[in-house]
């Protein structure tokens, strides 16, 4: 089977880079993969219009390079890992775990048995992994739990202890809005950095994985630093809207 | 008639701010357009993946705001100019135009009789537009012709006396193989400088409008000072790979 | 914030004229915005072909309008239901609530913290709603539940105080069915009617909204006197079985 | 080879009931098919967002019952005229033919050799028509070129005798604005009408069709009437703009 | 209401031959159905990239022949199970079931009050279906449970007590999984023999259906005089693999 | 820029394998691409509802293997060819042409000046292709024009001195239409045969390349020890019916 790049560059501790996708344009999709990210992540929580039909394209053309295609699936829903997977996903990221079943949920969702539950039927996913798929699929597919709610820091201990969980990833926003804080990113309140800090050690001392969603190159990097490493450092929209305003001011003031 | 505001900018001699887009994707259309752009160029020419099912829905995206839609089409060809007409775009690029004949033919296209040859039958464009179209659309609609080959700048006088005209748009890199030059933008080899100031001045000449397509905010910062105005300033996939290299630069090194 | 026109309109207690739309096509959608209703309600339950990707793509249509974009949602299921405000709905119709906790689980999907549990992370939704959406949304964005069972009328008092729903909207054939009854709109018989009425009382006595899917305009009109105020008068797919019929006949036969 | 309805009813000098479809909605394609027309004209010229893709999707979706599915496409170009056929359309109107080298031009690409230079290759067509589709192809296709030129109508008698074609199908605003006349439908300016009645004449003389786009059922009854056999009768777009504005203005006023 | 081929065809103890699809292209369910099978199975599961809105359109390509179309839905979810019975599926397969209550949950959502919850709203049914589909649909709708466990094994003859279902779908591979046995198709280690005889001996004795995914035309007719009467003898991208491979050698090595 | 693995083979007098593809489908491009074929034809001529949309997202599937993409465009279009060029397509087939001049026009549309006219702009195709592809891509891209009426087979030699073309491509069903024989694959009738030869002669003693469209692998293998080198030995559509047909003559009779 294809080797899962990411968990080769966490198994070794070397930093991984990743993009973020809110778009389902397989176009866009190739382009931020030759850009020369390790992973993107394709959004189908807060990502637009992102449905089964163009989340396959997408990973079809992100395979044309060997970034890795992530997704965060839009709910622990375990029909849509299983499609997410079957079309050739190799890491997901599941939003809003908040106890120890729901970790159990989304990793027995990604592992086929005796590990979890997930049905036999690769389609793409052979295609993509090779032949001997569904026997490696389990070492190889990633999958991340969001930790993004106080009382899911709470557990995250417990959570960290749950078979087939590759680590954690932070939505730091809703964690804000859950510590009654306004959501943002790079937040500095100390109660949500005590949480971040509590997930990330959690996840360390179990041999897992932290990542964080970031405001940018320059937090991904710090974060990295503290341990975290799946931080991404920009989405599609973010460059389009970004870019597209930049130029405009300086098209028209002469000055960035 | 709902006014084109691109055109109300050429009469009042104020600077168009305008951005390109290279994918069909209507949620990166609409990102576009509320970044503050004037106008928005869909290229279904050498953009990816844009047929005429997408390019409708990219004239909606836009049309939530009151950025205007402007197409290159990917020819001289009545039939899509037609198309994206009866859709909603207020603006038409028409690539390759080399000759009178090739002018009379674009021209044509983008005007119902007696000035030209358009059909009548407003389906998208009477929604946009308004129940006055068919009257008012030959005043309105804006059609540039593209002047990308030496032997077409050798008869710009001539062809910006084609009636239906509002003016040319320059496509530099072409217009330098056209040279034996390499192709790029922002071309200062004298003979390519020459024929882009004799475009601008048969242009000025009949009272039409002169555009380039430029390598970014600065040049066609300077383009409008040299009398340039119609100058796409940078574009959705241009936005994404640069800021996705910048970004991975950044969280890589550290510095920018 | 962009504000909620059609709430607006409930707090004036004004009628609201509501479309319906079955189909997912986008010029379509802009059509039936551009005809002057208040909302068109996409109907992602029983409509045909309404996945995620073509119910963005008609909500940016119908922006182009100040027509409200509704949804009704496939199934009480907060992933679809977070999916479609990100994506820029101002309304949504949750089927099938049976219950107090049901009702719940609808209105805290709609809902930021403390009031509910929706992730933040508008995508659309802050273009089409403005800056400060994740601020205001709580406040502006509709939430109706379907009550179509007789056992939920039984409840209808206590599910009418469960906090951050703004009303009900009546599936008549479902309740039909419950209480042993065919099917169909505009039904006289007494046990439903009663129902009908005693779901309006229990919305009225707690500020809210009742709504009922009708027969056409003129029972519409005949619900705005009842007390109703969210009555759908006519859809897509109704205009154009019905006009086609009408039309059929009078070139048939040459009367109505 | 299955049969062309439309042929038959030709033959047979029975009236065509003929529906117009301007959306590219495969449902609701197969809602006009079973509302009972014995064809629908899928309108690529003036049609919105009917690219080749849905195209044929809407043959599909006409192809569930016995209509006949025609296309208007956008030019006369043998492309697409190749196209539509292959994937199952069974009569083809080619809008702006204004000479005899036109109608030749039109005729021939539906035509395999020796009366035209069609390309064999059908593929939908085949399952569609049946096994034999090549052989009798030439026989069951429709061909209507389109009269919408004064110009035209002064060469109709000769456009009439060009092997190939069924018949004449009127564009009457086109047809007016070459006469200097406001665009419509239903025109009763003489001189209009004298050209309409040509084309009529012209066709009858050589034992072919003529049509005309028509206003409504009202008309194209009357056109019947005429000797004018393939008379759109609606639109999807007109019934559901003209349907929510009849709900509309009964659901405010009570009256219609 | 049109009547259900292949239930016809279990009354009458004929052989069913089924398709099975894991595109969702339209142009190949035409295909398929052309080929001949009683029944197509789109495979919502564990096909590729055959999101709600595709899926409608191969019902519709279905639907131009007799060929009745079948869904495997990716789980057992009641809001999808919904969607495609109302955009025309005639028979639904449910994985996963494990247990009495999952057999009810899935059962129920297929069938109208009183027995089951089935929301009211047939759209593209009505037209496939006919006018009294809702008054129909429960009886000729086909509702198949997956039987893939052997825990669910073990509770068979108690789930085919759920009324409202026709039968059995054993999945072999997750059952081989769940009995410690390498995934596979026509296994014939005696404890997965045993669990699929037992299955079978259940449906029949309550005068169910059992079919079983088979590893091709030789498998399912051995299937067949076993009893099992819903043995999928061969899939689009089967038959694509298998063709091209074979035809690679072919022309390869001149020898198959 | 990467190498045109198909040139390779050519200059190397090795063998090309190739498949053809005729439906849009990105799952079946993927599928047909890991079978092993040198190349895949995308035939956009007279394949299945194949435009620019979804033929773009064909190349990117056939992209994650080394298998190169080739396209039959509808008809000798510089617009399409521009197009399918931009979007990576690696050798284009140009259908129909019949003299000196159609060759002129359909090579120089593959080629950037001084050699042809193609526009400077490659999206996709350099991504695909890599950084220096506008300097490249005139030797990798292959250019095949279709010879397939015996008026282009009498002007084949003169044909074949047109720079930039590598070769012809015959399409023996048109041929033989033209000849007045039916039309079909592998004809064994003499003016047929001697047709065939003299492409192949004309394309040898030029140092190009012929091929021809193949019954299958049996003739494909026999073509190309006549010197043939480019022939489809099966397609997509054909697997799906052959393959079916096999298999439910299998599953009903027990013999193939």
């Amino acid at each position: 089977m294809r080797p899962n790049k990411v968990k080769a560059l966490w198994r070794e501790n070397r930093p991984v880079t990743v993009g973020w996708m809110g778009t389902a344009d397989p176009y866009v999709a190739e382009t931020l993969a030759h850009a020369g990210f390790d992973a993107i992540v394709l959004d189908m929580q807060h990502g637009m219009a992102i449905g089964p039909d163009r989340a396959a394209l997408c990973f079809q053309a992100i395979s044309t390079t060997d970034t890795v295609p992530f997704v965060r699936v839009p709910w622990n829903d375990p029909a849509l890992i299983q499609y997410v997977l079957d079309a050739g996903a190799y890491g997901v990221i599941v939003p809003l775990v908040m106890t120890v079943e729901d970790a159990r949920r989304a990793a027995g969702a990604c592992r086929y048995p005796p590990l979890g539950y997930r049905s036999v039927g690769p389609n793409r996913a052979r295609l993509y992994g090779g032949a001997d798929y569904v026997q490696q699929a389990n070492e190889e597919i990633a999958c991340l739990v969001m930790i993004e709610h106080i009382a899911a820091v709470e557990r995250v201990e417990e959570i960290a202890q749950v078979p087939g969980i590759d680590g954690f990833f932070i939505g730091p926003a809703d964690l804000a809005l859950s510590l009654g804080l306004p959501p943002g990113a790079d937040i500095s309140e100390p109660r949500h950095v005590a949480a971040c800090q509590r997930v990330l050690a959690a996840a360390r001392s179990r041999g897992l994985v932290a990542g964080i969603a970031c405001s940018g190159p320059e937090e991904a990097r710090r974060r990295i630093a503290e341990g975290f490493n799946f931080n991404p450092i920009g989405s599609d929209i973010g460059f389009i809207a970004g870019g597209a305003q930049r130029a405009i001011r300086l098209f028209q003031t002469g000055a960035a």
